[in-house]
């Protein structure tokens, strides 16, 4: 998170270029790039999915005073072949692969959180970067992967606040291996547990009308974590301590923004 | 509206089987009827969209405790060929096609509204058919092609409020003709103009906890129509009157479900 671009894409290692049905190969940076440059719709929902897109728009019913929509934050993509599950159902469907090719971008609404998976990724890092913290989890720590969805649900909970939007859907890519489900269990079962605290409390928490960015509210959510999930387990602390000290970082980094 | 039967299917007349993207016949009643028999999931995004359908599942970060789902009330299905667009986009957009075969059905979050079209529409009468009213709209009114948006959002708000779900997306069904867009402006320019008002009134009005099933929530759904609406026209207190009359004919219909 050193990077000074205002678009970052985040994909893992084992994930490569995807075919779309008609057998071409998918040019994911021009589709994160598009859903992030085309307006958000998180106050009403579309049923012929993103209106921006060609060839489709907004459907009757739907207010014109929000098809102006807002500017997007996030834009996260889909995997073909493996798709992205906990260790549970991996273990329960290790054969299943993902072959539905989903011709969609939506808004996830307002008020709404989602899974958010950092495998393929693209976010504005102006706008959002704040929130993208996928610290203090994994080795050394009592979980493993929930950065991602810890980064998720902060950075759901700050867009809403802000008014700025978050796009799931395309692009796709190819996602060529699964993870081992006994490592995964092992790194997760503790956040298996504890998000069904997690989810509650950021489907439940305020941010202040005096945050105005995505900073300031980190800062605030950071606060909120400590009062709220602290009686969880004492890594709630270290985490909300985590977040400070990424803000302190991100600050030295950024100084423009704090002047 | 006199049916007794427990699924009911609503399709206009230009309406007609539509091909998926292999070019097998879709078959309509099958693929509502599995979106009315499985649950949906209003409190938490999947992002690989219906976790039920085969193939696919709940995604990494999905609460384990919202995994079972909720009872479907609604199954919203779309349409290729010609778009269900208001007046203005029909002019402004003449020539456009939908093209787009989207391979999803999503449950609509729970707290979001959408433009419910009767054109595909399949529902749970014993669920939430007392919401399903589409009158007062049409000739002699003051408005018309709002009588499904109408019923869309009292029933989302009802299904909210008694935490059932309504999907949207499959089946798609052939549209063959656009209506005609100067007569359609002329049904609809007021009710372009009002729900620029209706649709924050329905965002925030809440329902009490007394109110357990859909008609005690359409009775209270009325009365708050009545105080909340009535500024904006006289019409809005005829349309709480017909709330009113419309649950009369239900209960006198459906006695059972008074006794």
């Amino acid at each position: 998170m050193v990077s000074k671009k205002k678009y970052i894409f985040t994909i893992d290692d084992d994930c490569f270029v995807a075919k779309d049905p008609s057998g071409k190969p998918i040019n994911v940076l021009e589709q994160h790039i598009k859903n992030l440059l085309s307006p958000s719709t998180p106050f009403f929902f579309n049923t012929l999915y993103d209106p921006y897109r060609e060839g489709t728009d907004f459907v009757r019913g739907y207010p014109f005073s929000l098809r102006e929509g807002v500017t997007t934050a996030t834009s996260h993509g889909l995997w073909m072949n493996i798709p992205d599950y906990d260790a549970p159902t991996q273990m329960v469907k290790p054969k299943e692969r993902n072959t539905r090719f989903v011709d969609a971008v939506m808004t996830i609404p307002k008020g709404t959180l989602y899974p958010m998976c950092g495998m393929n990724l693209a976010f504005d890092r102006e706008l959002i970067g704040p929130g993208m913290y996928f610290g203090l989890m994994g080795e050394g720590q009592p979980i493993g992967r929930y950065d991602d969805m810890w980064a998720g649900w902060c950075t759901k909970v700050i867009c809403d606040h802000l008014g700025v939007g978050c796009k799931t859907g395309l692009p796709y890519v190819w996602h060529s291996k699964a993870s081992n489900p006994f490592t995964n269990l092992r790194k997760e079962y503790k956040g298996i547990f504890w998000q069904e605290e997690i989810i509650p409390f950021f489907q439940n928490v305020t941010l202040s009308k005096t945050c105005t960015n995505a900073e300031e509210c980190y800062i605030e959510l950071a606060d909120k974590v400590r009062k709220g999930l602290g009686h969880i387990d004492p890594y709630f602390t270290k985490l909300a301590d985590g977040m400070i000290a990424w803000i302190e970082g991100w600050r030295m980094l950024n100084p423009a923004k704090t002047a």
